[in-house]
């Protein structure tokens, strides 16, 4: 048992999708890591990175979730405790809607060393390959990232206030909740704020729909897109363009490689 | 002339500091650049990725500003159209109160290609690296991200609209406003809420001061710190501790490297 590694847990970030959108720092994790845990949003190209790890899918697809949170944080302290250093490898970054500071909480109960390399936010990336800027000077001096339900499944009550803001609101996980805040915006005497919605961000199969509070509903379904989708709505949606070339250019194909 | 590059700029998101927190894209494409344009917050270490590149240092030192914003959107599209690949680097990620939006919109003027490669924000990993998720279930189910004050230097309408929310907030740019901020959150009765001041997130010189709205002027004080400081407003700052070890390692000197 001399040669046992220390237990220690990395939480990384693997970014909004495209495998070269997680930090080195993370990266550099991956390589050295003994067991990895990553979830459904994760691009598994990642994990090549890891040729000789555990590798553990605890994600949830489909509906189905093959494991608990719970069941996560019991997994992360054992193969800890048993095999060393492990790669907690989540979508985006670990602490935005990621429940990373639960698995922190419950290491730390287990007197198990971590440590949060973050990610790239979905919440800002998504909306920035879209050409979208949360912030712009003279348009938009803050922005707001809401999940749109609760744990509970209810929608979330900042929804309501965030109609009341200049800010630029970024909405996760909200799709299936559109026609609900939809009529919260219309409510608020606010239906023509642009809108837009980004599918698969940073991926190949990246798609976008623009309009406004008014139109959007009826522009996404004419897109009949799917994938995660992430809603952006303010006046700095109409920056975005397509002009001179499309700006997200997948990275095997990219014009400057 | 035949061999001339094609003008084209890549808008490269450095992260918060740590030299290891660009993505693996971004370092890509410094690897490549024919010119590097460069800001004050922007890790210099980075540039040794790019030695026979042309570097340009247009950020601002103690108040003295090495080009205007104008001036920057021009020596972008001069620097493209004369040498081909332009690495425009930036602090954090380019959307976040960066102004990249600006000169995207100016190269697209000049009919120059662009793309964006989204950085780690200091918004979200300057707490994380606190050990302070700015989502945590149960706790926080949205975050307000602002900048203290606006262009014209006035303060930020939305700070007094920010604590009505029960969104955790994060507060760039805002140590001078300091006690303006404190006195909104007093007068909206919230003195008790906890706040975390975060210097020179991701550096070796990073450090934290913890108290609340009622507290943290003092608390503040007492650290005499200086340099970039994110505050972060609410519940979740409480979820922080530096048990059982310090969350953030330096790089070279890692517990697991």
């Amino acid at each position: 048992m001399s040669t046992k590694e220390n237990p220690y847990i990395s939480l990384v970030g693997a970014g909004p999708g495209d495998v070269e959108l997680i930090s080195v720092k993370g990266l550099n994790r991956l390589k050295k890591a003994k067991v990895v845990l990553f979830d459904a949003l994760v691009n598994e190209e990642l994990l090549t990175y890891a040729p000789t790890a555990k590798k553990i899918f605890v994600g949830k697809r489909k509906g189905f979730k093959a494991y608990e949170q719970e069941e996560i944080n019991q997994l992360l302290v054992d193969s800890a405790n048993e095999f060393g250093h492990v790669v907690r490898l989540k979508g985006g970054d670990s602490f935005v809607f990621g429940r990373g500071m639960e698995e922190i909480l419950f290491a730390r109960k287990h007197q198990i060393p971590t440590e949060v390399i973050p990610g790239i936010s979905s919440s800002i990336s998504v909306p920035a390959l879209a050409e979208i800027p949360v912030t712009h000077r003279g348009i938009s001096n803050s922005f707001l990232v809401l999940s749109a339900t609760l744990a509970d499944g209810s929608l979330n009550p900042e929804l309501k206030k965030a109609t009341e803001l200049k800010a630029t609101i970024v909405i996760l996980m909200g799709i299936a909740q559109l026609p609900k805040i939809v009529e919260l915006y219309q409510a608020a005497n606010k239906g023509e704020i642009p809108v837009s919605i980004v599918y698969n961000g940073s991926l190949e199969t990246q798609q976008e729909v623009f309009g406004t509070i008014n139109t959007i509903i009826g522009q996404n379904e004419q897109g009949s897109l799917s994938g995660p989708g992430v809603i952006v709505i303010g006046e700095v949606v109409s920056l975005a363009g397509n002009y001179p070339t499309k700006i997200y250019s997948e990275s095997t194909s990219c014009c400057i490689l």
